[in-house]
């Protein structure tokens, strides 16, 4: 059998459940994981509460090999992954040696008081060790499985680059995709059939709607390239026969 | 005190974890929910499988007054969302007899066979009442206070703006924005100080970055008209008071 790798997101704010900022970073994150053979078995969106960031954390860090958050790593007052993720892992939140040498050094080199909202973002969970950020310098760290990163997408993505290496890749799922220009109505009994003579791929049905009527995106998936090509010759094949009749 | 109504939403489906659909309806419900007084908690993302379903059906139901699904409802082998609905209200899934006469009519007056796959639309939970579908017919459905509709936005949006009537929206949450053209590093600790004299709103600090430099949207929000204009004449003065510093 395959390796199966899992992961699970946290994005963390306010701003996304109150619909003010539309989150961007769930999609690159599964697009990036699918890549490196990584499944995404789950996203919780949660608010900039503590309870409510440490129940997400401690639930997806227990059944995942990976798990990552985006957000509330910033200076200010209602940035508290930190404290939330020291929480979860029952120890203490203080500041990093290296990353307050870090970020105390780019402050003066650049003229600017080292204000205590700034040091706030050299504190991390004792035992944690840096995620690197190439663009506004504070980093993001890692704890155990969890990664934790800020928010704001130019950054993310720049902490992700950083992390994918050190990732341990699974099988890749491999996919083929059919397009159906009927809706699923159609093909729904076959379609099933299918599924049950191919039991290690599975087959995806994704409804599109578009200018008043249905076509319909089919996505065979499998870790097995000769699985997939049995299973997506078997959906083609259903699908050639339906405009044979039509 | 004003009565806060919560709700939570969890999106079904494999291929928004993939990364293949980028999910356009958490954001959609967030600006529904907000612009009618409902805080929007936490949104979860889950697989197309009954156990991963079922868990958050029933850890979201118990503490939120609402709960909003969005796919798995189509008539194809992978839409298990009214089985798994049933599963977590320990109730049996079986055909609506409205449902099923309505979508007959509909193939019989189109010229079309009554599939199997077309029938599993009528399926629902026992005690559910329909979720009416202007665009495609088969219908969503209530069960206690979970709503299950459909993932394709624009039916999905159909089928919400049937349900909006129906909720009893809570005390609005009022906002204002101040807009701060520096980091937030320059203003965690000052902002921080507003937010303890301001206990009754809640300010958020979302940075942006552009163009190689941060910016930073201030947001106040809160139930009370002058609570919230105090807080946020503050928070304005704080950013003025910086402007005329540098």
């Amino acid at each position: 059998m395959s390796e199966i790798v899992s992961a699970a997101m946290i994005v963390i704010g306010d701003e996304i459940l109150s619909g003010r900022t539309k989150d961007r970073n769930i999609g690159h994150l599964a697009d990036v994981l699918t890549a490196i053979g990584i499944d995404l078995k789950e996203v919780r969106i949660v608010a900039d509460e503590e309870d409510a960031i440490v129940e997400a954390v401690n639930a997806l860090r227990a059944r995942n090999d990976y798990v990552f958050t985006t957000g509330g790593i910033g200076p200010t007052h209602d940035d508290i992954t930190a404290d939330s993720i020291s929480a979860a892992f029952g120890v203490a939140c203080w500041y990093d040696d290296r990353a307050y040498a870090m970020l105390e050094a780019n402050y003066a080199e650049r003229g600017l008081d080292f204000t205590e909202a700034r040091m706030r973002m050299a504190r991390m969970p004792e035992g944690a060790t840096h995620i690197d950020n190439p663009i506004s310098l504070a980093p993001g760290f890692r704890i155990g499985n969890v990664h934790v990163m800020a928010g704001v997408p130019a950054i993310f993505q720049a902490m992700l680059d950083n992390v994918v290496p050190t990732l341990k890749g699974g099988a890749k799922l491999l996919s083929a995709a059919v397009h159906c220009p009927y809706g699923e109505g159609t093909i729904g009994g076959p379609l099933g059939e299918i599924q049950k003579r191919h039991p290690d791929t599975i087959i995806g049905s994704y409804p599109k709607y578009q200018d008043g009527s249905f076509w319909t995106e089919l996505v065979i998936r499998a870790r097995d390239r000769a699985k997939l090509d049995a299973a997506t010759a078997e959906v083609q094949a259903m699908v050639d026969a339906i405009a044979v009749r039509t």
